[in-house]
């Protein structure tokens, strides 16, 4: 997986939220790249995305069957982006609370409802780079 | 971005579909985790995904407002991935082509729908793991 490209509604809106974000992007042809770690995160027309994948787009809003996220060291690190997104414009929908997993989590979705969870998940080891290596969890 | 969860019918189904693409699932918990170069592939279920989130599912079917992508290194490996695909149960949603930006692609979707472009782009940089870096586009 080298690269998600998010459907927007308002390619400069969303480049804007993310930026503040603290993520630096680069338009090419009305097209936003964004490096996220070792994967690349775009932004691109909804309209044209959908064409470009052969797909009718029914958007009723709400869940699109995806959730982004990002895995943080701490749990002060998981509030502050949250802080951080919502200064953004970002709506929560699903505030901060301990999770099954032993871990800390809360959503937020970006201008065109996407969701992204925060979570700080003691069980996942994150590289300095950022990516993130599944545990083995033994024989299933 | 460390992470993307993709909500799935039937968890079991949809691990299968993407071992039979080469990759490596482990399951917890009715979750199937699945490495994916740096960052992690995630197979939920769709209404437990959708609740985790905060948002209610009108889902339509079509477009879910993102695409996966996965870049590869030649246009004989586009067209491998895809029969690989196709033998997996994939639709073939844009058969493969000559992109505008001078590269080779083509979209499938999985068994739930959601769209994979694999694309040959001779302008970004493949790392020996898998991991994409966005070029230097100049200024805009």
């Amino acid at each position: 997986m080298s690269l998600i490209t998010l459907g927007v509604r308002d390619v400069g809106r969303a480049r804007t939220f993310y930026e503040q974000l603290g993520w630096q992007g680069q338009e090419v042809q009305e097209t936003v790249f964004l490096q996220a770690g070792g994967s690349v995160l775009v932004l691109w027309g909804r309209d044209k995305l959908a064409a470009d994948c052969g797909l009718p787009d029914h958007d009723a809003g709400g869940f699109g069957g995806f959730a982004l996220a990002h895995n943080v060291r701490s749990r002060a690190e998981v509030d502050e982006i949250i802080a951080q997104a919502v200064g953004a414009g970002a709506t929560v929908t699903k505030p901060a609370a301990e999770t099954f997993y032993g871990g800390y989590a809360a959503v937020f979705t970006d201008p065109d409802g996407h969701p992204w969870e925060v979570a700080h998940n003691p069980g996942f080891t994150l590289g300095d780079d950022g990516t993130l290596t599944v545990p083995d969890f033994g024989p299933s």
